[in-house]
């Protein structure tokens, strides 16, 4: 069997158990998260064995550290796991509601009931942590899942799908709702973007550059997620230990997420009081500023920046600075540079916090308030399978709701159309 | 300025126009329809002159007489036309709509606001009412739209949409909301399909190989619209009469629609008593009928089925017919072969009933009614641009709501993420 034959066999598999998957009710579904968390707490030491070895190849060949964190698996990470599938088990299961239902004139009763995608395909680079919440996300809302992780988690994710599907094995969900595509090949994840027959959706949860690939060579409708090139504008009339305290929090909080703070605009009249005291407090903290002329006059000691440093999500204490002549450049910077993702305005104007929200075009846009808040557990709506920053289905936090969709029901009794 | 370069300008002035878009009230965006329905109307002349010499010209080709219908404008279809543009003014506009707000134990207060998509691309066939219908629902969701027609309805395109920005021009809605991509080259539509930087959503609206096309071929976010092949399944506990005049409603009341009867699938135990009296009548109506052995064995004149019948989308007076041993095989059947469309189940048995609805993968899933009522109008909802078979973002008849995405807005006063 070639790769694209073993892909597509288990496409075939995964269809078959979303078909059974759909049927089943909540109870079943939450019977089958407790099992794999028990089994997870079971086979804690042979995973984190197994996880070990990986990290130890990882390090060998010069990962760097963030990704080392990243691959890491320890008894806490576990225990954050398992509690993660317990939180999952308490959220409302979406699958059966009838959101809306209405008569026709000629006694047609219709109805909007929200069903299971089908199938769902993640492609996501070497997070073990991944594997399992999206897994659980999926059996929660009726899915069957095909994971692709990346190439160094391969056993770490091996084992954990194992253990899922033992686990399964248990329950009335069938084992092969968990799959795991067990080959690092690109050839693989290629026919996983293309194998219409038996995937519904793609999801990658990755870099630009994971993203991109998968954008460009999908043939299977996608949901993209992720990338963040955010935004904070200090307007003319922010709050300056406001604006100091925000800045600092979304850029030095947690800089490698995608909600983190990667340019700040400042209005040129704020900025002489604003600027030179806010540059402190970020050098203070570690962070390398990338700033234009006029940034550079309060700021002498700032990198300078170029074009490129508009458009880059550093992930790091990096920020890009730049001082715009007015509200209208913000929101023109913002939206010809960001990614859709989370931008912030500071100002204690109405009409100007008014006019942003509506002007801004991204996922989540905010009045006063971090960035760094684009969350599914932070915006209260539970566990999350990533941030969606494009229009469609989805945008913003992707919890259980955007791994449904609806089908129209209809009740006749012998109707025909004139 | 070749191809790719004038349909990126088209995208770059769509862009800029759907900046101004989002911008508008309800009010404008009204106007802006009732203008260019005035305008339709006082021009109604050179665009039926235009609209002959390319009906001509279609005839001399030798295209079929359901494509030069679809193709033809008269002041009957002008007039349909310009009462399809009034009822969508008096749609209710979904953008602004916040379904949702809540606040946060700190403070933050999160709501999701409905916005328009941006830009969106129509490719679609020749049919130049969807000039029309395209460009207003776009406008009154305040999108702006780029429209790449049939290559046979070029000239007709180009006058329609000469006269909708000559309205617009007399409004506060800019003429780039609407804009004709006027190439029948494969490459403009190619182009079309790539522009990620300008296209927000690209919906192909035609036959299945446009479709196919553009499944295969785009990198911006596609949503399918309209194959139908569709079923019908005769329980063993169908009413007779009931079932006979449903299988000849969905099969002839308008056999090259999307949401016409393409298979009618029988349960063993009812055959003798339905297939003859059924056949006799669908004869009567002039239905051609490719049964499966069985059904032969019933109505020995109908043609033998292939494999490929039961896959076929006829849009013609053709029946696919087949007799199933039970429910389960008859349920295996549509969602091998259904492409997710419109899909009826005829019974008097309540658990079936259940079943079907629950069971079946399909847009719209009926119980005792012709699958002819999917469509906007029917259900109640109103105009729309296509019916949707995939299960991103909107399935089933895509209306006003369809062209929006949501945006979460949140309001703060200095809250950091710990």
């Amino acid at each position: 069997m070639n790769i694209e034959e073993y892909v597509f066999s288990l496409g075939q598999k995964a269809k078959a158990a979303a078909s059974t998957m759909a049927k089943l009710d909540t109870t079943a579904k939450n019977q089958a998260l407790l099992a794999i968390a028990d089994e997870l707490i079971a086979n804690q030491e042979e995973i984190l064995v197994v996880n070990e070895k990986e990290v130890e190849t990882a390090q060998r060949a010069g990962l760097k550290s963030s990704f080392i964190e990243r691959l890491t698996l320890n008894p806490e990470r576990i225990g954050g796991i398992v509690e993660g599938l317990r939180e999952i088990v308490r959220l409302e299961d979406p699958v059966g509601n009838v959101e809306k239902m209405w008569r026709r004139p000629n006694g047609l009763e219709i109805g909007q009931v929200r069903t299971p995608l089908g199938v769902v395909a993640m492609i996501y680079e070497a997070r073990p942590n991944v594997t399992v919440d999206a897994a659980a996300l999926c059996l929660k809302t009726g899915n069957a899942v095909l994971l692709r992780g990346g190439s160094e988690a391969l056993k770490t994710n091996e084992v954990l799908v194992e253990v899922m599907r033992k686990a399964l094995n248990r329950t009335t969900v069938p084992q092969d709702a968990v799959q795991l595509v067990a080959s690092t090949e690109r050839e693989a994840a290629v026919t996983l973007m293309k194998m219409r027959e038996y995937v519904d959706i793609l999801i990658p949860r990755g870099g630009a550059g994971l993203i991109k690939t998968v954008v460009n060579n999908a043939q299977v409708p996608v949901i993209e997620t992720g990338v963040g090139n955010c935004h904070l504008y200090v307007d003319v009339n922010a709050q300056l230990e406001t604006a100091i305290k925000l800045v600092i929090n979304a850029k030095t909080q947690r800089p490698a997420v995608c909600n983190a703070l990667e340019t700040l605009l400042v209005h040129q009249e704020i900025a002489p009081s604003f600027l030179p005291r806010c540059g402190e407090e970020l050098r203070h903290a570690g962070v390398e500023i990338r700033g234009c002329p006029l940034t550079r006059s309060y700021l002498p000691w700032a990198e300078k920046a170029t074009a490129t440093d508009w458009a880059t999500e550093y992930l790091d204490l990096v920020l890009a600075v730049k001082v715009v002549p007015d509200f209208a450049a913000a929101v023109a910077h913002i939206n010809q540079y960001g990614t859709g993702h989370s931008e912030s305005i500071l100002t204690t104007d109405y009409a100007t916090a008014r006019r942003f929200l509506q002007e801004v075009d991204a996922a989540a846009v905010y009045v006063n308030a971090s960035t760094r808040f684009t969350d599914g557990y932070e915006f209260g709506l539970g566990a999350e399978l990533g941030i969606s920053t494009q229009k469609l289905h989805a945008r913003g936090p992707m919890g259980l709701q955007a791994l449904t969709t609806i089908k129209y029901i209809i009740y006749g009794d012998g109707q025909i159309r004139k």
